[in-house]
C-alpha cells in the first residue's frame, strides 16, 4: 500500500512516519508514505499557494492551481484509488473506515490549512472527503497522520501478532476489557483473582463479560439492541427504521 | 498554559511541536509543551515500562510503577488540573472539550501504548479518559498531538487574526460555509456570484444559508431540533428525553 499525503506543512510529519509502526511497515515493505511539500507547484516567484478568501472574511484560501499540479504530478506515476480530502465537515472516520481502506493500493490524502481549500477543488478533485471528528484542527496534517496509523497497522505483517489487531477495540463493535500486568498488587491495588487463576476459559469468560459490561457503561450507542430487548430489535435480521 | 505529555515514543511528537500555531504559541509564550518519555522511569537494568497481561493474550501492557515515577517527578514541580489518559474507550473529545481545556492552567496527557496501561493506572491516577475518535491508532501519541494542537489553538493570541477561530465550523454548532479564492474562474469553474459582489450583508446571509444547508445535509445531528420541527422539540426549553 502507498499513502501520499500533500501538504503546506510537511515538517510536522517527520516525526510520525519515521517511529512506530509506521517505520516498521516501511521497512518490511508492507507500506509506504511520501509527504509532498506544496510549495513547489505554487504560483508565481513567490510560490503562492494560498490567497483570500473571495467575498472577505478571516483566514486564507488553499488555491486550486497548486494543487491541481501537485495531483497531476501524482497521478502521472500511477493511478490512485481515492483522493482523500482531512475536513471536519467530511465522513467521520471510523473502525470500519480504516478497514475499507487498509484494502486500497494508492491513496492521496490532501490536508486542509489555513481556513480550508477552495471549494472547487472538493467538487472536481476529490473523491471522499474524511474527518476524524467534531473539533476543528490548526490543519489537516495530525489527522492524514491519523489515519495512516489506523490503517497501516492493519495490513498483514505490520504488527507482530496478528491477534493483536484482532482483539483491539471496536473490531467486534465490543470496547477492550481492562488488562493487567505485573506486579500482582501494588499499592494495595489489587488484580482480579481470575486472571492470576490460569484458567483459559474462565479468563476469556470474564474479558467477555467486562467488554459487554464497559460497552453498556461508556459505549451503548454501539450495541444497540445486541444485548438488550428494549427496542425488541435484537432478534430482527434487518432493520429498516 | 502548559502540557506533559508522556509517552514511549518521544520521537514520534517532534515533528508537531516544532512546526505550525504549536511552534508559534511556544515562541509567543502562550503554551509550553514537553514530551517526556517513560523509559528512564523504567524498572530495572532493562527500565522496562511494560509486561505482559495477566491472563495472557497477545499485546504487552504499561506497567504502574514507571508511570506514579513520572507523575510524581512531574507533580513535585507544580499543581496540575488533569491528567488526561488517551485510551479509544474515553469520553469523545469534541470541540466544547477543547474549549473546556483550553482554560485549564496544567495537563498532563499519558498515551497509551501496546495493549494499554494497567487498569490500575485508570482507577487511581487519571482523571480523564479521552478519545478522539472510534478508530485504534498504534498508540496515543497522535492522539494527544491533536489534542494538544485543538486546544492550544483556542488560547488568545495564538492564532493570527482572533476571529478566525470563532468562525469555524463546530464552534457556533454549524458546519463551516464553501470558501473561494482566486481565480474566479478555472478551467470553466466559477465562483458564487454574490461573494463577488462586494455587498457584505448578502454575503454574510448567504454564508449562513450554506452552513446551514450543509449542516443538514451532512450532519443533521448537530442542528437536532433547531430549524426543524419533525420532533416538535424547538420550542422545548428543556427535554428530559
Amino acid at each position: 500500500m502507498r499513502i501520499d499525503i500533500i501538504t503546506v506543512l510537511p515538517g510536522l510529519l517527520e516525526g510520525p512516519f519515521s517511529h512506530s509502526i509506521l517505520k516498521r511497515a516501511e521497512d518490511k515493505g508492507l507500506a509506504t508514505v511520501k509527504v509532498h511539500d506544496l510549495r513547489p507547484y505554487g504560483i508565481g516567484k513567490q510560490k503562492s499557494v494560498d490567497d483570500y478568501a473571495f467575498g472577505g472574511g478571516a483566514g486564507m484560501v488553499m488555491m486550486i492551481e497548486p494543487i491541481v499540479r501537485c495531483l497531476e504530478a501524482l497521478k502521472k506515476d500511477r493511478a490512485y484509488d481515492e483522493v482523500i480530502y482531512m475536513t471536519p465537515d467530511g465522513h467521520t472516520f471510523d473502525q470500519p473506515m480504516a478497514n475499507a481502506l487498509s484494502l486500497k493500493e494508492n491513496l492521496i490524502i490532501l490536508c486542509g490549512h489555513y481556513k480550508g481549500v477552495d471549494e472547487r477543488v472538493r467538487q472536481h478533485l476529490i473523491t471522499r472527503e474524511v474527518s476524524i471528528g467534531d473539533f476543528v484542527l490548526s490543519g489537516g496534517e495530525l489527522a492524514a497522520a491519523v489515519v495512516a496509523d489506523a490503517v497501516i497497522r492493519l495490513l498483514p505483517g505490520v504488527l507482530n501478532d496478528e491477534t493483536s489487531a484482532l482483539t483491539d477495540s471496536f473490531q467486534d463493535g465490543l470496547l477492550a476489557p481492562p488488562v493487567y500486568t505485573r506486579p500482582a498488587v501494588y499499592n494495595g491495588w489489587g488484580v482480579p483473582e481470575v486472571l492470576l487463576s490460569g484458567h483459559a476459559a474462565n479468563i476469556e469468560s470474564w474479558r467477555f463479560d467486562e467488554s459487554v459490561r464497559r460497552t453498556k457503561e461508556r459505549r451503548p450507542d454501539l450495541i444497540g439492541g445486541r444485548f438488550s430487548s428494549e427496542k425488541g430489535g435484537n432478534t430482527t435480521e434487518h432493520n429498516d427504521s
